[in-house]
């Protein structure tokens, strides 16, 4: 059998990947879940139509969206994970000896039982007794929270059905109000060559401008998510990125991404990307 | 009809094209060219299967090529393009007003004729007084010329079939005996995520580290390449781009990609690309 998983954006371009079997589909009371043996990538979950992970480059999006903003952070004591019920950003997040807590705020159990199932360098970090893992709406957790964290990690689905409040002013308002000071959020924020969501992008960065004092978009390539590139937001109301150099005094020595130099330098931006994001005018000097 | 150009590495993986028509195919003396007007990124050109530029996202791969070698020449004069018969990296090099001569030296006529067909966006590069072109063999061309260039850039096919001649050390050792002092040397050097080709990137920087005193690779995000990200080699017998910033006086306002940050900061590559080449241990400190 000749097995195929196709993933369109606008009807017109996608990537596609061999299938060797189709381990699981389950129907859950938010979303889709499906998983795959490919025979490049290792497994593959994929959420309504989605690929949300690869075995092979899940460590590009896990380590972004976590060490950027811990890199910022001296000594991390409490993190809140906003989805990210596949366990990976958790991984990344525990791998911090100073580390205390970290909540994760998952809406779906169904992705935790097949994370724990299909993925076990993943979910693996849900053994670890610092994690204090709760299901219910992430939106609904950061409006009640009172205990401020360190680090707030979006690692949701797309702007679109149940992921959709995660990318709203007041989500982004309530998460700034258990900042703590110094704190910073990370959020991903879809692909800039995808021309047809510009200008949902445009809003995310409206959206947290209004709300936070400092807010960067950096980059990253995973070749298993639309165009290969992803974007990523830092925001934060004391910290610039692209002014302040990374302070951690700790960096874990596993990673297969995330160094010093691609900290310091991942918010550097092509110019259509600014464009998007209406950063400033194109400037070709410092 | 529902007509898609997939192309695929390792018989596994790959992007996929929604076409609207195939408007010419040719077998000439060297290789295949096909030409397909596509629903996504405009107009399409496939040598031997392999995508070489789309109208939507040629400008990355152009811009990224020439602007960054020429960020680090004051007042470039001569540039030899290896290859490059589309003309979108001699249009990118046209740029500088202080440029006296384009050597372009194409080995397949018929590159250029359909490029002035079907891409004027960067053939329009041919009727520049500037350009001198030549059709003939380019590592016969570098073996024979004696008149030193500012800056060569080996703008050519993969390392497979014609293109190979042109990833080896004896094309590079004559490269560099016909730059001048302070002169660089860059080329396209494959998708790093590619793991089917990684020992054949190995073996490229191993090459050009025999030959050249500085050999650095940098990165550059280009969605109908496999796997997205490409890779690229800076060479050069005197200049160190990490470690000496851009000099250049001048810096074309038209651009999409590259900015005076990008150069800055396009070396800093993620973990699993430096162990590809072997660039030093992991590190997490600068």
């Amino acid at each position: 059998m000749d097995l195929w998983y196709t993933e369109k954006v606008d009807g017109s371009v996608g990537i596609t990947m061999k299938i060797k079997s189709h381990l699981f589909h389950r129907q859950t009371s938010c979303q889709t879940i499906d998983i795959f043996d490919t025979a490049f990538y290792g497994k593959l979950m994929v959420i309504d139509g989605a690929v949300m992970l690869t075995e092979a480059d899940e460590f590009v999006y896990h380590e972004s969206i976590t060490h950027i903003p811990l890199g910022w952070i001296r000594h991390p004591k409490r993190v809140l994970i906003i989805g990210g019920g596949d366990g990976g950003t958790a991984r990344e997040v525990l791998r911090y000896p100073s580390l205390e807590e970290v909540v994760l705020v998952e809406i779906d159990r169904e992705v935790i039982n097949a994370s724990k199932k299909f993925f076990p360098n993943l979910s693996s970090s849900f053994n670890d007794k610092r994690l204090n893992l709760l299901i219910q709406d992430g939106a609904r957790f950061v409006k009640d929270s009172k205990v401020p964290f360190d680090v707030i990690i979006v690692d949701s689905t797309d702007p679109v059905g149940p992921g959709k409040v995660l990318f709203s002013e007041e989500f982004y308002r309530n998460c700034s109000a258990i900042l703590r000071e110094g704190g910073i959020l990370t959020a991903q924020t879809e692909s800039p060559f995808d021309r047809t969501n510009r200008s949902v992008i445009r809003d995310i960065y409206k959206s947290l401008r209004n709300v936070f004092q400092h807010t960067h978009m950096y980059l990253a390539s995973i070749p298993t998510y639309p165009f290969g590139l992803w974007s990523f937001a830092f925001a934060s109301n004391s910290i610039n990125p692209v002014k302040t150099p990374p302070i951690a005094e700790y960096v874990p020595q596993e990673l297969k991404y995330y160094n010093y130099e691609y900290a310091r330098h991942a918010f550097a931006l092509p110019n259509f990307v600014r464009e998007i994001i209406n950063e400033g005018e194109r400037s070709n000097r410092p």
